[in-house]
């Protein structure tokens, strides 16, 4: 092939998303090479680039071909199924590939293995990114939010095409370099953690509103219409919106009233909790989203357990909670029940990647990772703007619940959010998410804790020693053998 | 040495622990062999042999006369730190063992770890345990629960040691053969998690009765005092009580308000989330302990939070609070609220068992588990036994809250539960752990939760499908399209 007929990037593994991704590059004028190991998803995609363009897209059959297609330094992005599919993509494709070339892997991948194949690839003199790619298919096409990590230089090779590529808002594109090793990956990883709990708490917000308030689908598609013109307005607000104006066209009523009660998952939640364990960051409320779509999925034992611990009988408590309330107070405090437990989720994900960035060397800068996800992708919000800002005026903040324009936020709206959480209890409604968010809150603004009981029982089980409020050291006490001592002596030491 | 003089058993890592329980097993009339690297800690192991005994105990310097001082086939218990230092400790010993000897090690090991070395002591035919040991120095000394795991083989050889050393409940030693591999340490593990949780819900117990309650050290002691004749009875419960007895010799006032509230721990609370996490089951109120430790380590930020968010504020609302609070009945519902926080936290242990138990094909008895746990140990508690009879009754039971005894208690006692944690959340005062075990029993029993919601805005964005309440398959649907009709045609589709 001629210099002039080389691609100027590829692109492996057409699934919708790989499609849509590299038709997105292919229409902002970038030629663009694809390859399927199942070759009719390489004529499908040419399909398509003819019948939504004609973009610049030529489809590949062989990974030499594919390869070879490429202007040099060669970048290539794979999008497969994250773990052994993509070291089978990378021996594939590397085989034909050079020094300097670079390898983009765009699933959702565990950063650790991104760093893996960072090393192994380095070996050929090959550079890698492990990019984070929100969105879902529609972000793909049309513009999602690219979070890349890994090799500096394979992200200057390919910075204009995803400048292009990505969602732009109003302060630029959503990228940006995102920093060494896997944590593009991480970066992606916390996101997604924080998609988790966006979905908790609107499917909290959804429960309390239904089932204490008795808010019809139609009542709650137009309240959470109007909440998306406000603080809350954000891409899962506004389809939030959208479901519950969907009829069921199987049967009468709301779509959304006859889908199972099960969700699913794929993995970069349980991450997130399990690196937050890891860092001994405290992240409660993304742990809940968690736990709820476990216990989601236990629908048979649900069932059993609301027979045998008589849910029944909550109707009456329900029954009661609800004849008190007043619909449009209680409306009005649910929507500032989930912004304010919204702001500590997202407090919990950015200090779980400060905590990341300082553990790895990574050098984040937690304004950037809010302004990247402002357009683009699943959590696009409104809010994140705020985030951004609130990290430019001081990249040190110990936690956003302490900028003082979110403080204030907070501190406006923790009677109604209060009032929410009980009214729910009272209720007999969980709200693991809120419940998780006030606590937090309620935990990390306290500057008295109940945690002097937990170390002086430490130290009289396993003599761990404690600190004292009032001089330095380490100190031990018997203290079994003194309160025996003051016991019997019925007097004090 | 004649076989007449050989020792039964050995022991090496004489810190307190190893010490302990050497002296433990020697007492109950078993010759033991002790080592230590550090020679002064055998001398001193000798002494107190002497001075507390005497006991039949000998003492050695070189890992070579400590291994030759067993009778075969030998079998040496490890107490060291986890990690590298046991490899040490292995490699150092097993040079002088022979195929048919076994190393026992008796500390908070990673299971996987176990796991690794009883492959690697396979080749030369050494067996091996992990064996699980909790009690403190006190239990280590006295009668520890034990949890030993791996080759049966090894256990069966020390069975009557271990009967007799691990303490003794109405039902018979605290010690059973816990499964194969890494089983006893994970349920060591687990064991700890849950110890975790106990601590977290009688410091927000604490911190209720005192900051909403008004009750002073003097009267924390003695409800405590009289919560431990009751089903709370349990050592945690017992130690409580006797801290809030004793003074400070420094100040005026309870020692235990001049502790600083900075909570320390060792790992396994974080393994037990970790897990949790893995194994896809809920164990929130266990996740809620360790946050609360992490969080009780920030004493700084809290203290500069506490001013941000208006803790000072909060005090009016402490106060409405308080003046409405009937102090008798508060105490009386704190009691009710621990008690059912206490078995979701349990539920969630167990559960967590028997997932991995499942996984690893181990074929653990969760009723024997509860048994050992009835002495010795730092849990141990009166109504581990009800724990036990219940999963005689039923050894499928899919949740304690299920079983039902402990379901008319927890029916019985959550209006009580639903005052403690919704007097909290007004007061401002947090409660995590009651929060979560809350949460897990209102979301656990409930037949229909919101996640609904949940998959029809996965499907909406990522296309992942969802399924129906009245009728098999896996449902897509066009969701924004179908929404923006019904929008822009204002009627019905």
């Amino acid at each position: 092939m001629e210099a002039s007929t080389l691609s100027r990037i590829g692109l492996a593994g057409l699934a919708v998303m790989g499609q849509n991704l590299a038709l997105n590059i292919a229409e902002k004028g970038f030629p663009i090479s694809v390859y399927n190991r199942t070759t009719s998803k390489v004529d499908e995609t040419l399909q398509r680039a003819q019948s939504e363009g004609p973009f610049p897209l030529s489809g590949h059959h062989t990974p030499r071909d594919f390869v070879l297609s490429l202007q040099r330094p060669r970048s290539v992005i794979i999008l497969v199924k994250a773990g052994s599919p993509v070291d089978q993509t990378i021996a594939a494709l590397s085989e034909h590939m050079e020094s300097g070339d670079c390898i983009i892997d765009g699933g959702n991948e565990w950063y650790e293995n991104t760093e893996r194949r960072i090393q192994e690839v380095s070996n050929r003199g090959i550079l890698y990114l492990g990019m984070g790619v929100s969105g879902g298919e529609e972000g793909a096409r049309n513009g999602p939010s690219l979070m890349p990590g890994g090799s500096f230089q394979a992200y200057n090779n390919i910075k204009d095409i995803l400048e292009k590529v990505a969602a732009q808002v109003e302060d630029g594109p959503c990228v940006t370099y995102i920093g060494e090793g896997g944590a593009g990956n991480f970066v992606k990883m916390v996101h997604n953690g924080i998609e988790y709990g966006d979905m908790q708490l609107i499917s909290e917000a959804y429960d309390v509103l239904k089932n204490v308030g008795g808010l019809s689908n139609e009542e709650l598609g137009e309240i959470f219409g109007e909440w998306n013109r406000g603080e809350l307005e954000s891409f899962l607000i506004e389809i939030t919106s959208d479901i519950f104006k969907v009829k069921d066209d199987l049967a009468d009523g709301g779509l959304v009233d006859k889908i199972l009660d099960k969700t699913g998952m794929k993995g970069t939640g349980k991450w997130t909790v399990q690196q937050a364990a890891e860092l001994s960051v405290a992240a409660p409320t993304i742990a809940a989203s968690l736990d709820c779509r476990y216990l989601s999925g236990l629908k048979e034992e649900r069932e059993n357990a609301a027979e045998i611990l008589r849910e029944a009988g909550l109707k009456e408590e329900v029954g009661a909670v609800k004849s008190g309330i007043d619909k449009k107070r209680l409306i009005d405090d649910v929507r500032q029940a989930l912004y304010a437990s919204k702001i500590c989720s997202y407090a919990q994900g950015m200090n779980l990647l400060r905590a990341k960035s300082i553990e790895k060397g990574w050098n984040l800068n937690l304004g950037e990772m809010a302004r990247i996800w402002k357009g683009g992708c699943i959590i696009r919000a409104v809010f994140l703007d705020r985030i951004k800002k609130a990290y430019q005026r001081n990249p040190n903040l110990a936690s956003l619940i302490v900028d003082p324009d979110f403080a204030r936020e907070m501190v406006q709206r923790q009677a109604a959010w209060r009032r929410v959480v009980g009214t729910a209890i009272s209720a007999g409604i969980s709200t693991p998410g809120m419940c998780a968010s006030l606590a937090y809150f309620d935990t990390y603004r306290r500057a008295r804790l109940p945690a002097n009981l937990v170390q002086a029982q430490r130290d009289l089980f396993g003599a761990h020693t404690y600190e004292r409020i009032d001089r330095p050291g380490a100190f031990h006490t018997e203290w079994t053998k003194l309160a025996r001592k003051s016991n019997s002596a019925g007097v004090l030491l």
